[in-house]
């Protein structure tokens, strides 16, 4: 049986609605989605970098992130074909990881914690597929990558694109049906 | 340059130790190291072992344990001509990760967090090399296993084994010189 290996942040949680919010009402800001088409909130305001991170390095932000739309139903159709593992980057949140790992297992109650991984460069995942919105991380890995579209990697080129989970399971069904 | 992924409860973090004292000191029992040769302490009271491991599954018992001899000196040398990563499990002990997390930054702050990571099955580490002291790790992962001594394996069969950090530094040392 294949392996995915899927990120958290932007592909199966909401983290960017989550921050936006928390960045306008902390620094009193009115930015929008579309002023962060192709960007992040840190290319346009580097100076607030540092205390954005710190107000969103908590566990509690984790813990309540909304679940992006049709992750949870497509990770449990595609984990009837492959094996299905979490690789989440946790090194530059060290406080988020137990409540990343309670969101897991709030709402994919259906995986196995044996394949919750945390780390930081993708480069140790060993599996043959990651889904992941990090142009780097893609870089990284050494197996087929698939970039999930978020906000700031749409002007990114790579070979393979889902723009949302619906896709991701398209894609996986054409690969089951060439096996 | 090649990967080593390093187990760290018995193998970097001297766990043993501290979680026979605890239970010693829990139960008011007086186990000793002696009577744990090829055993674990739920082999001996599995009757506790719900127990045990809910007074052991805390940070503060994962923060505060001992860097096993020989360990730091070793793997800062090894770092010279290997990629060091660290692969604890951690799905039992999800409260533990954090502790875990402050614990390498602590003892090993030479290391990159970048590979750190927390997992459950080893299957999904991606690495040349694993230290281990359980076998069925070095079963799950997929190239070359090392088996670290540990009380509990002490009547298991491997190919590699090494006793202590000295022995592991030989053994990369030769692998070096074969390169």
């Amino acid at each position: 049986m294949k392996r995915i290996a899927i990120d958290m942040d932007e592909v199966m949680a909401d983290y960017f609605t989550s921050n936006l919010q928390l960045f306008n009402s902390h620094f009193n800001k009115s930015l929008t989605k579309e002023d962060l088409q192709g960007k992040r909130i840190t290319d346009i305001y580097p100076e607030l970098a540092a205390e954005l991170h710190e107000i969103t390095n908590q566990a509690g932000f984790f813990r309540n992130l909304e679940v992006i739309k049709g992750a949870r139903e497509t990770i449990l159709e595609l984990s009837k074909h492959f094996e299905i593992m979490i690789a989440t980057a946790a090194k530059d949140v060290p406080n988020s990881l137990h409540a990343k790992y309670e969101w897991l297992k709030e709402h994919f109650d259906f995986l196995d914690e044996q394949y919750f991984l945390f780390c930081g460069d993708k480069s140790v995942v060993q599996a043959d597929y990651l889904i992941d919105d990090n142009i780097s991380q893609l870089n990284s890995f050494t197996n087929q990558g698939i970039l999930f579209t978020s906000h700031h990697n749409i002007y990114v080129d790579w070979n393979i694109r889902c723009n949302n989970w619906l896709e991701v399971k398209n894609y996986f069904m054409k690969e089951l049906a060439m096996a």
